[in-house]
């Protein structure tokens, strides 16, 4: 398993008129987490895309446990729990405030997609070389 | 069961630069669909508020089938396929474009909370009264 | 002058926890605003970037009169006030209510530029020849 | 005059389809500047809420000079001018990329209000002592 955590200050814009981060914005938090785990792992998501791989999200799950809220500083865990495959990959994210509470917890997957032909392709080998170490 | 649809027109910000509608947005095309629904039976979301009741989201699942894009008039589907109990409520949604194609599957499940005591509370009557007659 | 008119509902997500529109957000409705006035002129713009004009935002200008909250049915007014030269097209903008309170006032001032070159282009003849009856 | 940086790593959800960010989104960006800005000097925009003062903006000026792209590490600059007065504050902001350049410039004005009466209030004695060493 390969785990990474980030830490995200959540600003006014995320809030609703419930006095919470408002339920679509955790999308945006799982999605920094992916890229910072990615960063990581010396590799950058812009990088793919310039060499011609997109990776659309196919499916998200989001639970929510507890509210956050406007100024927390929330550290969101990413974790892939297995290799790859089908051109498909899966993060598994959570979502913790300073109190280390889990307020949510998200599963999120992507599609690895040729960007010219929009077919989809295999896990890139820079990807697949970087992460195997880890299972 | 209950189902009703409402369009929306895709506009610039809700794109990224893939070019797609950012996976994250479609939470918003879900909620203007159940409030449109909502709206359609004789009740605002506004009015449960404003008496006290919140409805914060506790689970969220989207599946993405092919992407919305910029400019598309979209119609959101909203179905109650349940009677809701124990203080929640769970939303059927689909998303087509103008060529009705499915572009999206959600699913939304909120809880009735009492804004005030932030405990749960039965769903109200004014909501039961107006969906009994659909199941 | 042209002088459009179109409406939008409020939803949730647009609030933050103060309870109004989250100030950043206004940007959109102008932004809807504007589309809208070009379609009733026969022109999208999502034709323009297909044809090859992109038309980014150079300056916005926004002064918040009165809170925008949820649920309202804003009616936002776009005007064009001078023929567009130099390479620039400025709207103006006003939301208002239902109740007819001025809002909000908006302007903002976008380029056209060829997306290949990536430099100034001349305004398209097609958009020129439609609102040249209006001055 | 108080000046105080801060840096935002841009993330995808921020892109708009032209590759760029979406202009309504710097609102964010100067928001985070000018909370960080605060948070630097000893206050929490958080606890003058908490306090029962509120600061919703008033007035927003921005300028595009250059896009601001996808992964960009940005760099806000936030500054005050001016002391106060009349129930506003001024904030000055900068937007540079990584390579110095500057991407983006903002004016935002904000009106102190009472929470409760939604009435314009003075600047609060917290803030004004904090930045009068600057003038």
């Amino acid at each position: 398993m390969f785990t990474h955590s980030t830490q995200i200050r959540v600003h006014y814009a995320l809030t609703d008129q419930m006095g919470f981060v408002y339920h679509g914005h955790f999308a945006q938090f799982y999605e920094i987490g992916r890229t910072e785990a990615l960063r990581s792992l010396g590799l950058t998501y812009k990088s793919m895309e310039s060499e011609g791989v997109i990776m659309p999200v196919i499916d998200l799950h989001t639970r929510f446990l507890r509210p956050a809220k406007y100024d927390d500083l929330i550290t969101v865990t990413t974790s892939l729990k297995e290799v790859p495959e089908n051109s498909r990959i899966t993060f598994h994210g959570e979502i913790f405030n300073e109190e280390g509470e889990l307020l949510n917890k998200g599963t999120v997957t992507l599609l690895f997609l040729d960007a010219k032909s929009m077919k989809r392709c295999p896990l890139p080998d820079r990807i697949a070389e970087l992460i195997q170490g880890y299972f």
